[in-house]
């Protein structure tokens, strides 16, 4: 890739910006081109409209336009920035308005050069593992997996709480909430550890569609239930079979989303992986049966911190990443 | 239960309005009490909406008092309505307003002396079983077990697409759906040959998340893949093994449904049931391992015929079902 630098002119001191939009918000950070110092974060309110064109180009200007000011205020940065990263949920699917409006309203905003649309998925690859091949799993109320030999990305699930999200927060609260209802009912596969849970998060257990099914936040509920499984797990042999299933199932998104290349290494991030051991350590085991042979490492950064370094790497020597219509343009 | 007739002198021979409200319509009965003959069945147009408090009585009643006009006028039958029993869908929790408007309504439009207000379940165990102990598993969309040993009821699953409705279809279309997408993304689980159905049904994989979650009707959309896995179960062993896990659980929620009693009967009542042999075959295993000794019985008839005995009853000899402020109020 042409560096934004070489193909402008633009000075090799300047700033970025990197952006990660998500289902719980909106967070940006500018940072300086010359030694990579992030210069300031801050959160915008969120999370961003969707509206029959996808996620509204408007709204997202909205929040994240001010918040780039404050950020350049509060350092004293007066440069123009050079590039800008933003990783989105759904940019494959939803950003059709913000692949068209981005680049230009940046341009207008702030003098950027160029623009990395990525999707949410990306931005956690490059932020945890950077330009090296592997996978990546992300993980919260749902869940996806991507992988890459850095000539072409394999994406696995990430297809929400009724098609997929296997394992995600959503699929283990899910999974927690239907084993507190059979142990009501007198089903099998019940667990009373998990009801009396229930029961105290959300009242009594006739009452848990109410509570339910009118949400528009669905998902978000079901994952709100995930901890309390995990919490369970120690003493409760469904709530621990319930998240050794979530185990297996992220592993399967791994297996597929892992090219197979000697040197790939497999990194898990985002908040699903703060359930902690009841998770983690059926976890390591699937993944053993399902990688044998691949490292797990720790992610270096977030998604924040991987659009930061797709901006830099625009700015500066052009990206590794393969681009691909759905998960990385350069705009 | 004291009789109608005896409580207020009326005719023997008179007649009696049957009604079966569902997710998808509502039907409606006429039958005369002398000889228990069906004098006219009707649909009506349907289901009736819900509102922030529940099912709305207005629109049931703008459905229901011309559909009954109809039949009356169409068998010559002019002689008052005695009783009238109606079955509808989450009657315990959105129904508040059919029971305080429905008793007051019918009497004013046919004379109608006595109405009896039912869950759906409870009509459909009425018109399978009759007033005599076991279980009547009700499966379509969704699924619920009901069971009685006629002093009380036990109800098991019932709670939604999210929270249970194990085995139902949506849990199977579900179940279908997630499989071709662990074949589209290459992960372990997967069957080509769901996927196939799936794009054939749907369009693209990658398309199925926007044409499923912007629905209101996801349930529905769900069940209406339960056929595709169906047909390919005799050589799909993957689409076989989603068949075999729901009829594991329709039988767990028989089981826990089914009174403890010698005597006891189960039968399957609803469109979950047509999916067939690749259902039925190991569902029927499962029966015989959860409740050995338990006949196996064929349904009598649907909940509208349910609805009709249950209306028969009030203005006969009284009910010998039991009462239950959430399954069966006389009003």
């Amino acid at each position: 890739m042409e560096s934004v630098s070489e193909r402008t002119g633009g000075p090799a001191d300047a700033v970025v910006v990197g952006i990660d939009s998500g289902g719980s918000g909106l967070r940006v950070a500018l940072a300086r081109a010359a030694d990579r110092a992030v210069l300031g974060r801050t959160a915008a309110p969120g999370p961003v409209r969707t509206g029959p064109d996808g996620i509204c180009a408007e709204h997202f200007l909205e929040s994240v336009l001010p918040a780039v000011a404050a950020l350049r205020a509060r350092a004293g940065e007066e440069r123009p920035v050079l590039a800008a990263a933003v990783g989105a949920a759904g940019m494959a699917t939803l950003g059709g308005e913000l692949r068209a409006v981005l680049p230009g309203a940046f341009a207008a905003a702030w003098g950027v050069r160029g623009t990395v649309l990525a999707a949410d998925a990306v931005t956690a690859y490059a932020g945890a593992l950077g330009p090296r091949p592997g996978a990546v799993v992300a993980g919260g109320t749902g869940l996806v997996a991507l992988g890459t030999d850095l000539s072409s990305w394999r994406r696995a699930d990430g297809w929400g709480h009724l098609l997929g999200d296997c394992g995600s927060g959503a699929w283990i609260g899910r999974a927690g909430l239907e084993a507190a209802m059979r142990a009501y009912d007198g089903r099998r596969g019940g667990s009373a550890a998990l009801l009396a849970r229930a029961e105290k998060l959300h009242g009594p257990a006739a009452g848990l569609p109410a509570a339910l099914y009118p949400r528009t936040d669905r998902p978000a509920v079901l994952a709100a239930f995930a901890p309390e499984v995990a919490a369970c797990a120690a003493d409760d042999p469904v709530a621990a079979a319930v998240l050794e299933r979530a185990a297996e199932h992220i592993a399967d998104a791994a297996e597929a989303a892992c090219p197979p290349v000697p040197e790939a290494v497999v990194a898990l991030t985002g908040g699903l992986f703060r359930l902690g051991e009841p998770l983690l350590a059926p976890l390591r085991a699937a993944l053993a049966d399902r990688l044998p042979g691949v490292r797990g490492v720790t992610p270096a950064g977030d998604p924040l911190d991987g659009a930061v370094s797709l901006a830099f790497s625009l700015a500066g020597g052009g990206t590794r990443f393969p681009e691909d219509p759905d998960l990385l343009r350069i705009a």
